[in-house]
């Protein structure tokens, strides 16, 4: 089998972690050797940054330090855990890759996507999700849900105006890149929502075999 | 006074720390207020991601993560200390900075001067050395000054061959910018490399009064 790499991106609180469990199931039912990751994390070194990246006691990181440590995380993942993976023909489901950056330091830090796109270039190595999730839900919707579970990290503390920059900015991000971006109304029900991903995946794999 | 920014550049085991220490003490006599920095590191972000840059079990690292990691320090730096001290007029002498990832990860670990150039962009802010020394040394005598000194780090522990591309990379490096790179034979002694900093501090002072 062919490697396939996925990811599923949304504000927090939008319901990735239920959604890549089913899709996880889903893929493994059709034969598939899957492999779940998330970011910033997935590798020894990576998840180090990450306890960096989400400590709510730094409240003077810079928007350049935290956009360049999110790379950092991503390009130790994709060498280590990615790349190999997708050589192996395994799929991939990783909960955020790059449109986060894109949204939440290119757009709703302001750094502009342009230039989180050139950071980002050095850490992927080129390598794109083949398809992606967005889990839309308002940003007062996700932080309500967020909040209910645990303690906020230094992302989750944000201000509300924040959060909605990001849940717009993915919605904007979406709008620029139908083929691989599928954006999905994440106030369904799990089996909703889960329907509709198998049926976009589904999709996708016939348009391979054309 | 206007704010100075030095940065003391070459191989571990060069006599950097010395040196700062002496040249602060020169740059206080003159009527400067100083602070001196390090990097990675200088902030507490920034020494917390040294902790990871650093760690003699991560031989897993990824050149690109490394030098990831090593912009974002140096953002972090830029953004919570140069910045506001060059403002502030002070003299800041810094143990290394850009000059370190163009030679060490540029050059010695071959991921491109004009990559790590471009990567650091974005961690600068534009904020170049105004003098920087280089204090040049055989990659030999360097590492068996570091080696008797405290217990190697990660990058300490890297080969011979290295430590030989670190070494003759600085060369290169002061060769393609005289006005800032300055080369001090780092075998002479300790009195000597002082007085020929200060005598190069002079000129600089000399020049920006014409």
């Amino acid at each position: 089998m062919q490697g396939i790499f996925i990811s599923m991106e949304g504000p927090d609180g939008s319901g990735k972690s239920t959604q890549i469990t089913l899709l996880k199931d889903y893929l493994e039912g059709l034969g598939y050797e899957t492999l779940v990751t998330r970011e910033p994390g997935g590798t020894v070194i990576s998840e180090h940054i990450r306890t960096i990246i989400l400590n709510k006691e730094y409240t003077e990181m810079g928007y350049m330090t935290e956009a360049l440590l999110y790379a950092a995380a991503r390009a130790q993942l994709v060498t280590e855990v990615i790349a190999p993976a997708l050589k192996a023909g395994k799929a991939i489901i990783s909960d955020r890759f790059i449109d986060s950056s894109a949204v939440y330091q290119g757009m709703a830090r302001g750094l502009g996507v342009d230039n989180v796109y050139q950071i980002n270039s050095f850490a992927t190595q080129g390598i794109m999700p083949d398809i992606t999730f967005h889990l839309d839900l308002p940003a007062k919707v996700g932080l309500a849900r967020a909040k209910g579970r645990a303690a906020l990290d230094r992302m989750e503390l944000e201000s509300t105006a924040f959060h909605e920059r990001v849940a717009q900015g993915y919605r904007d991000l979406a709008a620029l890149d139908r083929n691989r971006i599928h954006t999905i109304d994440a106030t369904a029900s799990i089996e909703e929502i889960h329907a509709r991903i198998v049926q976009l995946m589904d999709q996708y794999f016939k348009s391979k075999q054309d």
